[in-house]
């Protein structure tokens, strides 16, 4: 037992009326999750107002210890701590849900103390594990605190997140479960079998206390032997009851997403007000002042010098994932917000080009994208410049988190390498087909494809640029250097590499068949036929004027040829934004592909220079 | 020690052999996995010759024993072992990964003796869950056995699979983890730590055995303490070396994904030539004769009976995703080989309806999306027809896996729900807006997308029905229902709902925006201008010849409203189908949305009827 243990009764209190608010909110809003709330409103109201240090009024500070509620449907429970905190006004709470507040269903960054946004189970460890690691690249020593539901560790990200922490020595991170043992449609997996859950942690190499998440002392003593913990990352496993505090509600299934009605409200708040204790300052209890953060001196790094340009000449013979490691290394040495992350394929993807000089800005994840994404979402939260790279085929397994790393706007930079059916031999489980049309998806998302190694250095530049997600692919193949040194790529742009008056027709590539189509230009030539070609590095944004010209000014005809598969890809980005003045004609891989020789499946499958060549003249 | 050990000295010159093929291949091919399959060329020398029972000619008898090469870059040694068994003439093993060859890279479905393609790690446990749980389903006694490499562990898709293992306590399930502690890159993040390893198994609830993988007496031990086991699935954790039996890749980092050379290969052979035991039958070594497997009587229970008609009204409001549940119910009374697959929401899709009635046929994997796809793509394997279902957006989650079912060509229907903006209050975390670019970017994916309950239970039907993977995208508001119980939705069509010879523009809606459409006609009728709707129900395959047509017919103005981002969404899908023919204007969704009311919503972001309205003027 601590000295704090006389804050017991306000904390006490204040977890009661942080229930009250949740329950209100939610009946308001007509929709929500108040039962989920109750269950962690001990656990919140301690954290929050006798372990944390922070300024609440500046939840930006880099020294404040930080908190991700990955549990996102408690958002109420969130809500209502920042306001009992002092972050914003509590009679803001009614507007919960309303297309005109940002007190939204679910967690978002358009709230100032939120990094990441959640909802999406499973998640908000990896983030954190992402705000730890930074903490130790700002030199910072906050510490990083994430709520989780206990269904939710049934996600195979959570013991991703679970390795990487203990690989990394995150003693600075400190997890909670809310072992309610209710799930959505029925009692998780595990109930309270609690411990199960503290085996499975323990296997894992963490410390894990298992408490009563309703007992405010002895969640204070977790805390504390969390932070006096200095070799491994802490999970306390909080034994809870869904619905706490609410006689009819606490304990039963079928309350998950679901408010009380007006009458039932009114009861639940009648039994809560019963629940305020005296001697903690009753109903109008006062919040403790909250400890602002020590002041390390530490600041998130900023500042971007300038690159110099591509040292590569031209027709040099080099891979896009190849210059994208070398680009990434001069990319680190003018910026120091740039980190990268991996997932064992680094020597595939040449990001162990930047691990060799920058070691401490260089995170290994070994086979578990999930974690790395996510990692990447936290760092990248809290300041840096993110660029987590595997194989692209293996990007899809952490799709869910790029899809709320787009929701949270977040400065994340995938690179994606060994796309489409050009890497040959190792067959489909390998070759993305898929990834533009899974990162065109995403609106906020800039979607980059080098063709050679000059553009690749550029793109990975202004990719790191670009305010938000970004996408680069790149190809296995070596290709020859087509640009000088001093050619720029902004994004949202393309290249027109051949052109005349003459020209019957508009042929647009992007990475391997750029090659393609400037084969089939000599091709053509040779016949007296003469072909645009351009090479649409910027496949999002698109560069529509440029396209729609070239339409126009070749007959309505266009070709577009693509190491992808057609639905969401290349082609249709081409025939949406030609719309009306062309005819395009979509050269894609329309069938499950093999192994093979890349030539040969280029040409197996539809996208070599010849299917170029043929397709133009039949459009003639 | 068993009997079968006099077998040791033969099985070891197999293993010896299974090296010098794996060694060959992968050297002919000019690239491929040979340290790793020397790492498992013990494990698998002994699984096919002295633990499984089945028939090589017959791989696809439903009673043999399944083995899941989950490490699908040691496809060599799969395929060396299938030849030593007789499945194919070892001569055909020099093809690997030429095009003409289903030898290929990774294992894939082209191969009889595959269940599911492997070669994105972490896949492989989760499909034999459901290839265990298949064997229950056709009551089999087969047993399911499936290799793992130490590094694919670290992804949590391999603890999705424990967990649901454990569940369902499925004791004829046997993996083994080759922990040869090399990854990719590097050492694995545990390295040769078996007891690390063993913690983890044995908190997840499974009977773990460490052993020396190149004993195969060991093996064999281990093998039959498995099989003697039968309240838990067993893992047995094999420590190995690293291209074992070759002394200059024995245990060396930078051998992952390399082929020896040709002088390097002599020399390996030349070592492995000398490993032979001359007991055990030497260099020309037979492999001993592999028992059959009793039959049970089992056989995969086929045949579909007609379901009786949509049982709804016009006019009757219904959400589609719970006329997803209802007929899911009517689809499992006829077809005995239809089953289904939550992840903890089945009170908000409605499959709940039919676990209520098919307990033995509804799996329940709780919050974790990839084994519920995983285990689903192992029952498709083996003659089910799998309905796993979810919010739409969480099957983002297991997109990786929703890629291998494409590529395995898997009789997987994907179901997802509360799709789009319509979910409103919620916000963007639970709003799939890109579930339709995924899904589209598969070229073998039916996606359908019904507007009211008569057409989602004709769509669940036709997805059934569908040779190959499915998408069914379900709505959460209650809408009207508009056709009649006699309409048939035909995979590829669409649905022209209001046309006249005076129509001057051409409005394509799909699921909520269908709506929207006939609000916008019923507007615009007001004021005298005629337009036709088109709902397109199936996105893919898409009704060209009908989309082209109403182009044509409505001066090659066409206006697609979709609840989902413009990327790869239906409005670029038109575009594509009436290229040359239409000036397609997209209304999507173009921004991060947020929280707010259905209705709100739809307006805020540029989908209603009003923005209908507006475009369908504009173009005039």
């Amino acid at each position: 037992m601590t000295a704090d243990n006389a804050l017991i009764p306000t904390l006490h209190n204040i977890a009661t009326r942080l229930r009250i608010e949740s329950i209100r909110s939610t009946t308001a809003a007509g929709s929500g999750h108040p039962s989920t709330c109750c269950s962690a409103a001990d656990i919140v109201a301690t954290l929050f107002f006798a372990e944390m240090r922070f300024d609440p009024k500046r939840p930006q500070d880099p020294d404040n210890d930080r908190f991700v509620l990955s549990k996102g449907h408690a958002a109420p429970l969130l809500f209502a701590a920042w306001a009992e905190a002092g972050a914003f006004d509590r009679s803001e709470l009614l507007k919960l849900r309303q297309l005109g507040s940002d007190l939204e269903g679910h967690p978002t960054p358009r709230l100032p103390f939120v990094d990441v946004a959640t909802g999406s189970l499973g998640q908000g460890l990896c983030a954190a594990v992402g705000i730890a690691l930074n903490a130790r690249r700002i030199g910072s020593a906050h510490r990083t605190y994430v709520l989780l539901g206990d269904g939710e560790s049934a996600e195979g990200s959570v013991w991703e997140a679970a390795d990487v922490a203990r690989h990394y020595e995150l003693t600075s991170l400190c997890a909670i479960i809310d072992v309610n043992a209710l799930g959505q449609s029925q009692a998780t997996a595990l109930g309270h079998d609690m411990d199960a859950y503290a085996r499975r942690w323990i296997a894992f190499g963490w410390q894990a206390i298992v408490v009563d998440g309703h007992d405010i002392g002895a969640l204070l003593d977790a805390f504390e032997r969390a932070r006096q913990t200095t070799d491994r990352p802490t999970m306390i496993l909080a034994k809870t009851i869904k619905g706490r505090g609410v006689s009819f509600v606490e304990g039963l299934n079928g309350w998950h997403g679901r408010p009380l009605k007006k009458e039932e409200e009114a009861k639940a708040i009648a039994e809560l007000q019963a629940q305020f204790l005296a001697e903690g300052g009753g109903p109008d209890v006062a919040a403790p002042a909250i400890p602002p953060p020590p002041h390390t001196g530490a600041r998130v790094s900023g500042g971007r010098g300038e690159m110099a340009p591509p040292a590569y000449a031209l027709g040099d013979s080099v891979a896009t994932r190849e210059a994208y490691g070398t680009a990434l290394v001069k990319l680190g040495e003018v910026d120091p917000r740039v980190v990268v992350l991996d997932a064992d394929v680094k020597n595939s993807t040449f990001s162990d080009r930047f691990e060799k000089v920058f070691q401490g800005r260089f995170y290994q994840n070994f086979i578990a994208e999930q974690v790395m994404v996510g990692s990447a979402m936290g760092l990248a939260s809290r300041g840096a410049i993110a660029f987590p790279s595997t194989f692209a085929c293996f990007l899809t397994r952490a799709y869910d988190f790029i899809r709320m790393a787009a929701i949270s706007r977040l400065n994340v930079k995938l690179a994606g390498s060994h796309a489409g059916v050009s890497i040959g031999e190792d067959g489909p489980s390998q070759m993305a087909l898929e990834d533009l049309a899974m990162m065109r998806a995403q609106p906020n998302m800039a979607v980059l494809y080098p063709c050679d190694a000059v553009s690749a250095e550029r793109l990975v530049a202004a990719a790191a640029a670009w305010e938000g997600p970004a996408y680069i692919r790149t190809s296995r193949p070596k290709t020859p250097v087509i640009y000088g040194p001093g050619e720029l790529f902004p994004v949202g742009g393309c290249k027109v590499l051949r052109q005349s008056a003459q020209d019957v027709a508009t042929v647009v590539g992007a990475g391997v068949t750029v090659f393609e189509a400037l084969k089939a230009y000599d091709e053509l030539m040779k016949a007296g036929v003469a072909i645009r070609v351009i090479d649409l590095y910027s496949i999002q944004p698109i560069d529509e004027a440029t396209l729609r010209a070239a339409a126009v000014n070749t007959g309505g005809r266009v070709v577009s040829v693509e190491d992808h598969y057609a639905g969401g890809g290349i082609g249709e980005a081409v025939a949406a934004a030609t719309t009306g003045v062309a005819t395009v004609r979509i050269l894609a891989v329309r069938d499950i592909p093999r192994s093979g020789k890349p030539e040969e499946l280029l040409d197996r499958f539809g996208i070599s220079a010849r299917h170029i060549v043929e397709t133009v003249r039949q459009s003639l």
